[in-house]
Formats: structure tokens, C-alpha cells, sequence
């Protein structure tokens, strides 16, 4: 294991100081292991949260901001943050208006913020949830019932947090957090594993002509191993069954091509490049495109492809303003 | 060789029309070899130009746009971009009040550079140039005469372009740059290489514990081989090596924790979080903080430590808006 880092216990904690340090005036925490809130509060909104594992930086520290998330809880490297923590980051955040969690779709995760949910409420904080499950590579997973939440994720923040920043209830809120999540469809593949530090050795092994398809955010292996193909034939295979499982035909969206931690930009340019071209060619026109790494697994080597249908609601949310460490626009 | 590419020759033109793809408002190409200019031309101030060899992405296309970069040649991977190129770019972003080159101290750069501004001297174009060299780690290189242009580059591309956009003149403009990069160090480290698709192998080979200290930009080996250390014992042997050269104590920084395009953010971040540690040790204030991959070696695992010397006037030029792809401030 080849890494830049100190003792393997405390890497979380060291990355925590490390990103307060680098926006004092943008992000707070709560305590010492990652309860992130936006350093100027808003009373006037609905306050929208996430959080989930560590290792996918900058998710979801990077979000909190005006625009987006208003608390990150960040847990242990690919490990649900307990909670006690998740409940106490909604009584800092909470306003009269209420409180969205937007978790992604991991049964510890999602069993954590009902609980934390279910004891703000007992303290009169309104809350309400939508779970992102993105990802069309598998139905159910070794960590959830049902699809996971990836990298499509993002988005469903930006247009929700947008949201919350016109003075939107509750209620509006969660339908635009809905809407964009039953909208987004991700897959992804990797050619080089992560490796938590704790655990010093990688989560799946490839041969130098392999590739993990259908890959998940935690380091687990995709769905298949299969030979290296060009970076054309395997964004044709992601958008196909994106596409068989949401038509986008006719349809204008938003892409992300996310880059896994250790994927170069260059490629990923290269990848956006193709992905543009196959998605004219089906009549699928992009309105915004993402290209970096805004959901990463350590420091995995691949990408994923995100779509997002729009419609003139969804498009103006995601051109609204937003001011966070990884996202500003 | 591992990487998400289709044919090897055709890395950059795809990449090319990768990045165009992405940010279609601002920026565009005069070629299709990856001469980028800003797609809002404004001809009521200098234009700053830069450029060098491609696989440093975000570098340089991503800082094209308002408040930093007028124009970007990017040349194939790791190679100088030829002069009859930048002679078109010149040509393209030039106004009354000239133009200022800010390439990176490298041989076949500043050669073509130079040629091309003679080249646009001759149709009355107005041009100077200020060549960066920040980088601690060597004296001379195999491909410079003088230190070599790293990351620190990115902060006098911010700084010179922020100085273009409130009007000022050729040599005003010319004496922040220069102000600029007498006050930058910048100094790396590598613990995998990078592998030019076209060459099929790494620049240089370790071991699994071993680290190339004082690495540069182009895939080449550093000044020596080292065991690798701990994340912090290689943030002191860095520091170390940048103070020894400026004395930066009692002074307000800017600090860039640059990843080399294969480093997680992870671990960029608790980086950060021991260098902010140790400058403040030293007297050294940290005025504002980049963590991320602003100048990489495609996929190199590796990163650098940059300290900007800030004045009053660099302050508000570093914290003036510029709307880029890779920095918005």
C-alpha cells in the first residue's frame, strides 16, 4: 500500500482538519469527526443534509454551502456515520421550515438517519428524506436492498439545495428532490482498485487486461470482470444500460462523467468527448455537463456516467448559484 | 498500460474536443490541435496568454476565461506547443494594449514563445512575457536552462490575469506577473509515475516503498529516490526545501496542496492539514488555501507544495472573481 498518509487510524480525522483548513470561511464542524455545517447558517430555508462513508471527497464536505448542503456527516472511510452524530448535525441545521435528508441508499446509512430523524422529530424538528439510488448497475447489493446511490447523487444536492434557497417548503423541496432522483440514472467501471487504509490491501484485484463493470463507490467489486475494452466501447456499454433502463430520447439532460479518485482529467475528457457524440447521435441533447471527480472511491482508477433528464424547473435549479469548496457556479 | 483511451495517437485531439464539449460558453479552439481562447473576446485590456505540452489538464485550458487566461496552445503530451501556433494565438486575443506570455521555463517553450512573438512584432502586435520558474527541486533540468515552471504557475496566471481585467497596462500588468513568480516556490514529490499513452511505459520505475522527491511535471524522474516517509515527515522535507530557498517567515501565503492527477483528495487534504500545521509553526500565515489538482502528470501519484508571498496588491488580485472551468472565484 503506497499512500500519503500518517498512522492508518487517523486518516479520517487528519483529512477532517485538512479541509476545514482549506475553507475556514466556507464549512464548520460540530465535532471532532466530521459533522460538517455551513459556516453561515440560514433561518429563512429548508435545511438540506447529507451524509455517508468517507473516501468519496469531495463528497459530501465539498457541497456544504450556500446553494447545496447546509450538513455533511461524514463516517468512517466507506463506513455509515452513526446516529447520534447524524441527529445532532439536524438539531444544528434544523429550521421552523424543516429539515431534507438526502442520504444515499446503503442500509446502515438509511437506518442511521431514520433513527437520528425519528429523535429530532421527538424534539418537534420537522424532517422528511429522499433517498438517491442512481446507480442501474445492480438491483440489490451487497450493502443495500435495492440500487445504490452514486455518483448521480450530486446532482439531486445541487437541485435541491437550489430549491431550499428560493424559500421552498418542505414539501417542494422534497418533489424536486424526488423528481431529479427519479431522473438519474449512473454506471460505472474501474481498471485499479482502492485500498482503505485500515485494511492496507485493495478491495478487488485485476489483471492488467481487466476491468471491474458495474463498479459501486465503496471499493467492492463491480458486477463483472471483463477484458479492457476502448474508452468508446465501454462508454457505449455504460450508456446502454443506462438507456435501457430510462429513455432519454428526445430529452435534454444534464451528464456528469465522474472521475473515481485516480482516473487523469485527461481521459475523462476524453471520455466526455465520445459520450457527447453517442448521445446526439440518439436524439438526447446535453443542456450542462459535469466533467471531474465529484464522487470518488479513494483512490480508484475509473469513471462513471450520470444522465439526468431535465425539464425547465430542473434546468434552472442547476444553473442557480452555489457557492461550496467543490461546486460554484 | 492501463488507461481509458481508444487509439494513442489520437489521445490529445479527442481530449481536445473533450474539454470544447464541456465548457461550450467559454471557451473555444482556433485549431484543431488545441489552440484554446477565451470564447468572450474583450478588447479593453492586456490578454494573457499561456500554454506547454498537454497532460497537466485542468492546465492550462481550464484557466481560459474571465480573470485569468486569454488564450491556451496546448502542445501534444509533455511537448511544446510549435511557434507557428502560438504566433495564431497571439494574433487571435491581441489588443491595443498587447500582450503578455506567461509560459513555464522550459527550453522548447520559451524558444517558440519567443518566436512568436517576434513573429507577431513584425504585424505591430505588442507583446512581452514573463516566464515562470518556481520550482526548488533543480537548478538546471534536462529541459530547462534555470528552474523549471511547476504549479506555482496557476497563481501568477490567476494574479496577472485579475491585474488584465481592471485595465491596467502591458508593463503593469507585466510587474504583478513578475512580482508573482519571484515570490512562488514550489516543490513535489511522486510515489507512481505517469505513462505517456504514445511511449507505453512509465517515465520512471519504484519500488513499493520507494518516492521520487523533488519530481517535476513531465513524467521524468525527480532529483533522487527516496524511501518513502510519512505523509507528514514528506510535507517538513518539502517545506524545508522551499524555505531554505525564501524566507517566507512573518509573511502572509498563499498555499497549493497540487495533486498530480492520480492522488486522492483524501489525502491531499490531510496534507494540507499538517502543512497548515507547520507554516503556522514558522510565523507563516496562511492567507487563502488551493487543495487540488491544478497542474498534473496525467495519472502520476504525486503532489506539490506551492508558497505564494502575498502583498496587498496580490491579495485582491488572487481574490478577484475570474469565471474558468477549472477555478471561479
Amino acid at each position: 500500500m503506497k499512500k500519503f498518509i500518517n498512522e492508518v487510524g487517523n486518516v479520517e480525522k487528519e483529512m477532517i482538519q485538512g479541509i476545514l483548513k482549506a475553507y475556514p470561511d466556507k464549512i464548520d464542524v460540530i465535532d471532532s469527526e466530521g459533522t460538517f455545517v455551513r459556516k453561515e447558517k440560514n433561518d429563512n430555508k429548508v435545511a438540506v443534509i447529507s451524509g455517508g462513508g468517507s473516501g468519496h471527497e469531495p463528497s459530501f464536505a465539498g457541497y456544504v454551502g450556500k446553494g447545496m448542503l447546509d450538513a455533511a456527516v461524514a463516517g468512517a472511510i466507506y463506513t455509515s456515520p452513526a446516529a447520534d452524530r447524524i441527529y445532532e448535525a439536524i438539531k444544528a441545521v434544523a429550521t421552523s421550515k424543516g429539515v431534507l435528508m438526502i442520504p444515499m441508499n446503503y442500509t446502515g446509512d438509511i437506518m442511521n438517519f431514520e433513527m437520528a430523524a425519528e429523535m429530532a422529530q421527538m424534539e418537534g424538528v420537522i424532517t422528511d428524506m429522499v433517498v438517491t439510488n442512481d446507480d442501474v448497475a445492480v438491483d440489490n447489493s451487497l450493502y443495500t436492498v435495492g440500487r445504490r446511490g452514486v455518483a448521480g447523487t450530486v446532482l439531486v444536492h445541487k437541485v435541491a439545495g437550489a430549491m431550499a434557497e428560493t424559500g421552498a417548503s418542505l414539501d417542494e423541496v422534497k418533489a424536486v428532490a424526488e423528481r431529479a432522483n427519479s431522473n438519474v440514472r449512473t454506471m460505472g467501471v474501474a481498471i485499479n482498485p482502492s485500498t482503505i487504509p485500515a485494511a492496507g490491501k485493495p478491495g478487488f484485484v485485476l489483471g492488467d487486461d481487466e476491468m471491474e463493470f458495474g463498479i459501486g463507490i465503496h471499493g467492492e467489486p463491480g458486477v463483472r470482470k471483463e477484458k479492457l475494452k476502448s474508452a468508446n466501447e465501454i462508454v457505449d456499454m455504460l450508456l446502454e444500460k443506462i438507456l435501457d433502463d430510462l429513455d432519454y430520447t428526445g430529452s435534454e439532460v444534464a451528464l456528469m462523467v465522474n472521475g473515481s479518485g485516480g482516473t487523469p482529467l485527461m481521459e475523462l475528457y476524453l471520455i466526455n468527448n465520445y459520450a457527447h457524440d453517442v448521445l446526439k447521435n440518439k436524439g438526447i441533447s446535453v443542456y450542462k455537463t459535469f466533467v471531474g471527480n465529484y464522487m470518488t472511491s479513494i483512490e480508484q482508477e475509473g469513471f462513471s456516467l450520470t444522465l439526468l433528464k431535465l425539464d425547465g424547473q430542473l434546468k434552472e435549479l442547476l444553473d442557480a448559484p452555489c457557492d461550496t469548496a467543490a461546486m460554484k457556479i
